[in-house]
């Protein structure tokens, strides 16, 4: 370890959901305090946090006031204002670094970074007009999905094109912001692997899962994935490739279809990522002490995997099980704390382990 | 789950050092908040609560405010104050119950209850003065242990008597509190069991632990503990039997030393326990989320040990080990963000792992 933050140092976290309430119990458990930023009141992961700031990513005072109070800062959620970003980073380290967002936040600079690196990714092209809509059909098929290009995730913002005359529709579902479409991949599933990089170069990954999405919701992963070995092993280098082509710090997610074509890229996340929960109990070290290992400095930890899981996410009324998976063998259960158990609303998640 | 507490609810916990601290994070995991009682500033647990009041054990404003404020109270250590249980007892219900701190408070009536339940222990006298040191030792013999009856721990408030000579200094080192004289015991290794029960009384103990100790205070725990299988079961049914007697609710730490003529239990630990830090990283459940699950009302979870641990106590300057132990495989690190790494203070544990 060249200069580790000290033990007591303070972890800033932008968001305060699950993520960063899972990401303050690792800093804790290395010895950190987290400090929370979140606009929503009693946030979840204020329940772990050594300290709460609950402001608006516009308000200069309160993010001053949070820069100051912290030693370096990480987030949970990669959609946050640029403007906020700025400011932050005039005044402490942020990790995952300002490219890794730049990339992941708009899904048409995304897939353009991904193919120019020579990875595969869907077929995809530009849409702010009927017009180029319409360009992209000619030129990408049907069917296809349009998607806003920034701002999306579990699903929302997208909009399914299965014969030419839905464009209209599709394109109205976007509310005028910039879009992209994206051509069909033929997957025959789809994986994820969960990776690490530390501020010396080192990268790790995990063994890559398989998931399952319910109404555009993770509902699954299972470890390992039931895929040839050889395309967990192109699934890593794939990962480790774009930590480092992005001089990344931190853990990402990278979610990959697998096709008769081999693998292609679907998307990134430059954060700590759902389908990874299950290494919470299949791993020594799991992926959000491997975030606050790099965010920190730490070398990266032992990520080997020591049991077959399969992770399912408590989604709304799903909480009502609780009582049931409590009783039963081989259930890690995790819940967020949250109020209230909205319909399609992420309450907690269950591992179930096999002894591998 | 016949009436569990409600997610959301909050669990109060009297002590905010090491124990309440990963006490606050298992209670987060299954959705509870955690309310710290703590006099000292800056407790480890407040890191990681959602709130925390400091103030003293005498202090019934304080008391009657953090009783208001929670649902169901517990405690990481033993020797809390009568009068403030008192208080807090006719507020909220206290797991473990008052039953097991009268005991476990006291050596001599700990030793006098376990061998009234027909277990083996050292053999004991009562002692306040010189005159009955003196009977004591013509009963007993020597070499013993003379001990504080109440408020001793990591090796504090003890002196060894090897000759009858030494009687005079022993007991000076009392400093006038009553004391116990304890008979040594010819063992061959410490072993230690760590135990649950539920409300409903379903009793769960976790595989048993080999202890090292150096200067009074656990240096490692190994499981499995290299004893003959007959003996670990023993040590089960041993602290069943305690759990079941008391009525107890939450879990136990049991101390047993190996001896010729059998287990002999030198104490019981009315609480989570160091010995029982391997679970972290060798069970799917481990010792603090199932000392929630009791306090809370849920079934106990699957204790099943998944691996072999060694767990280290990182002591005062241990802590210096922490850069290289973060770089070595199969180490899962815990610190508990203590300020200061003052001699013979628990600054953290590795546990580290090889798979059974």
């Amino acid at each position: 370890m060249t200069n580790p933050l000290p033990s007591g140092a303070v972890i800033g976290i932008l968001g305060g959901g699950q993520l960063g309430r899972m990401l303050s119990v690792a800093a804790a458990r290395l010895g950190y305090r987290s400090h929370i930023f979140e606009p929503g009141a009693n946030p979840p992961a204020g329940h772990v946090a050594d300290a709460v700031t609950t402001a608006s990513y516009d308000d200069e005072t309160a993010l001053r006031a949070f820069a100051d109070a912290v030693d370096v800062i990480t987030y949970e959620f990669e959609n946050i204002p640029t403007s906020a970003l700025d400011l932050l980073e005039s005044m402490r380290p942020i990790y995952p670094g300002r490219e890794a967002l730049r990339v992941s936040q708009d899904r048409m600079i995304e897939k353009t970074y991904l193919s120019e690196l020579g990875l595969q990714v869907a077929p995809f092209a530009a849409v702010e007009t009927a017009d180029e809509l319409s360009k992209a059909i000619d030129q990408i098929g049907v069917p296809g999905i349009l998607k806003t290009r920034r701002f999306g995730y579990d699903g929302k913002g997208q909009a399914r094109i299965m014969q030419a005359p839905d464009a209209e529709t599709a394109l109205a579902d976007m509310q005028g912001a910039p879009a992209i479409l994206e051509g069909f991949v033929n997957f025959s599933a789809e994986i994820s692997v969960i990776a690490a990089r530390s501020q010396d170069g080192q990268v790790s990954a995990f063994d890559p899962g398989e998931n399952v999405h319910e109404g555009g919701i993770l509902r699954t992963t299972t470890v390992p994935a039931n895929v040839p070995a050889r395309l967990r092993s192109d699934a890593v280098l794939i990962a480790a490739k774009i930590l480092n082509a992005l001089d990344y710090v931190g853990v990402m997610g990278v979610e990959l279809f697998v096709t008769a074509q081999g693998l292609v890229v679907n998307e990134i996340a430059p954060r700590v990522h759902n389908s990874g929960h299950w290494t919470q109990n299949g791993c020594v070290v799991d992926q959000f002490e491997q975030h606050i290992r790099a965010v920190v400095g730490w070398p990266l930890g032992d990520g080997a995997r020591h049991a077959d899981v399969v992770m399912e996410n408590l989604i709304g009324s799903d909480l009502e099980r609780v009582s049931e998976l409590a009783s039963s063998g081989d259930c890690a259960l995790h819940l967020y704390g949250k109020a209230e158990a909205k319909a399609g609303r992420k309450m907690g998640h269950v591992n179930r382990i096999k002894k591998s």
